[in-house]
């Protein structure tokens, strides 16, 4: 027979896999926004971006009950030392997902402003770099339900290249706008829709940092390779583009 | 002589305005750097944009220091009900407030960027913009120390103007870029800042939020009117700005 401890310890790991759900579902909602946005902006489908609009109600509200579920959680069972930093990193993680899932909805919003000017050059970029950070958040997902640092490490690593892509879709667009004054409406649009994507990204890192410390101890932040330079951009109207990132180019995305 | 439990509920207030002392002290940051990358912008003054970026670093080490203070009060003081709502609405305050420093520190790398290029027209409404931010900062802030759940309401109905002023410089930057294709890679990175300086004003509000479910219990958010319809306008090469925002235009910033 189980000891009163023993009990309360089975109890808050129940309660606290309750509530891994709750963000496990928050985040395949947030994933599945982004891939509806994206297909929305490439049909031209207002409707299936109002969908994602929508959509977004649900998240709001299962961050709302994640966050009940974490204060229940320690009102309740008061957890000591890692099972405390479980439930604050829960807490943390919840709170990113609902910003993506913000972020996914601003696409689809953009979308539907899109849709209003005549289609112009597409972006292909748009579509390569939402596969990318979907591709991230799906594995962000899984090392948190595995507590993987490894593939969380990974993760943290593979948002350089979504910013690379930014850099490099933040220069196209902007040629596209110098070609053509009627391009800059629908390319400012696409700048911001690209900038949401790779904000995607930044949360998916900061999910893995937090995945890094619980499965570690450890802190992962402050070491990664920068790859988004955009803010540092000058791209002139003869198509010279020029990076004046300074040495250090660190940032928590923008 | 104070009982055992008296004793231990003195502790918790102690340690619980240590907290609230380093998120004031955060707050102060934030709202000094984001003055201060407005008056490097102004002054086209690279080097104090850079100390702006370095200021960042201090910000997130108050951050981790916040949290590490807020699971240690957790830990060792098991605190209930009110007193779990306050430590963990600190825990989101200095979160938004970390999110508030980056933004300023992308301001002042936007400004660094601008400085490489010829001065343009100048956005007067990004310095007024700044300063209304500014201003609401200081006031969440002071409404978080004095639990001033009236004070928390105006902050967060605020943060509508500077969303109308946000839609208001988007078409002026717009125009701008369709005038002379020159202005496109300055007035982008004015976008940039101008969004950067809107979305620390949601952050306020985020801030507000909690500052009025500690101070009454209940939930704030779902009923402010939005302001900033931006994802949704059509700026057209002759001048002809549309606002085609949907009849629901609520969102949580970009």
């Amino acid at each position: 027979m189980p000891s009163g401890s023993e009990h309360i310890v089975r109890s808050f790991d129940i309660e606290l896999q309750e509530l891994n759900q709750i963000i496990v579902r928050m985040g395949g909602m947030a994933e599945s926004m982004l891939a509806t946005a994206i297909d929305a902006l490439v049909k031209r489908d207002s409707d299936l971006a109002k969908k994602v609009i929508e959509s977004d109600k649900e998240v709001d509200v299962l961050e709302k009950a994640a966050d009940e579920a974490a204060v229940n959680l320690i009102a309740l069972r008061q957890p000591m030392a890692n099972d405390l930093r479980e439930v604050v990193a829960a807490l943390k993680i919840a709170s990113d997902i609902e910003r993506i899932g913000d972020l996914a909805k601003n696409v689809a919003k953009r979308t539907i402003a899109l849709n209003q000017t005549p289609p112009t050059r597409p972006a292909y970029a748009i579509p390569r770099m939402a596969n990318l950070v979907q591709s991230i958040m799906k594995d962000t997902l899984d090392a948190y339900v595995e507590r993987d640092s490894e593939r969380a490490v990974d993760v943290w690593h593979r948002d350089e290249e979504v910013d690379e892509m930014y850099t490099g879709l933040f220069r196209e667009l902007l040629t596209y706008m110098m070609e053509d004054p009627r391009n800059i409406t629908p390319s400012t649009h696409l700048l911001f829709i690209a900038k949401n994507i790779e904000r995607m990204g930044d949360h998916a890192t900061n999910i893995a940092e937090n995945i890094y410390y619980l499965d570690t101890g450890e802190q992962l932040d402050g070491r990664r390779p920068k790859g988004d330079t955009s803010s540092f951009q000058v791209v002139t109207p003869d198509n010279e583009a020029t990076d004046i990132a300074e040495k250090d180019p660190q940032e928590n995305g923008e």
